[in-house]
């Protein structure tokens, strides 16, 4: 991978609001939906919050198989990474993630039982336009 | 559903210019990709256009489960569609499709044997905000 990629795949990913991250649902259907972008580990691990009693988390439970979407529409540049997702509820990941103003969603506060991280680890992406093809997530880090 | 849902879940897509379009992979792992909005059949049936020789094109043709999700993102308003992604390379599809300018990605034009279509079904939805409940399509419609 080019340095020029590199770069714009960073890029993209730092600028980016919102995240598509989809799951397979229990009948095999492929479920989509954007979530916020809030906090990464370089470009490997990406990091989202969500209900632990949503539809979502459940299918990451029975299957971690996930992928996650960068886009910048206006410029029609894409970013999918592959890879697994944690459903995290212990403390560390529970207080990494959280930010003023979650009570809206999670009204117990940090430690709300409803209230999870999810952990995305990428195994292998794709970049449009550049090549196009697959690369392995070593290969960008 | 009520009817000020549907009016906003037909405004979200009238207006949509992108569309995340998700498939099941080989490997399990699902595959989103944003695409051009371009031809529906009211809110049941989607259209896109892409290259038979896409990877996404062959995962269809082995798995037609598929997701469609439009995104309002400044709103925040998600509509998640699943379904079933047909590949049609046939003349009536491919003319349906067609606009100026595509021979820039379909050199040979309308009838070029790269060129295809994506007739996506819908047989369920999700919309957020909202109930954010699973309905038919039938409820929509």
């Amino acid at each position: 991978m080019t340095e020029q990629i590199k770069k714009e795949i960073t890029s993209l990913v730092e600028n980016a609001k919102n995240v598509y991250v989809s799951s397979v649902g229990e009948n095999g259907y492929p479920n989509t939906k954007a979530m916020l972008s809030l906090q990464r580990d370089g470009l490997g691990v990406h990091y989202f919050s969500t209900n632990v009693s949503s539809k979502r988390a459940s299918q990451f439970k029975l299957n971690p198989k996930a992928c996650i979407y960068y886009c910048d529409e206006p410029a029609f540049h894409g970013l999918m990474f592959i890879g697994t997702m944690e459903v995290c509820t212990d403390a560390y990941h529970k207080e990494l993630l959280w930010r003023e103003g979650f009570e809206r969603y999670y009204s117990k506060g940090v430690t709300d039982d409803d209230y999870c991280v999810y952990k995305f680890t990428a195994k292998e992406g794709r970049y449009y336009p550049g090549s196009s093809k697959t690369f392995s997530i070593e290969e960008l880090l």
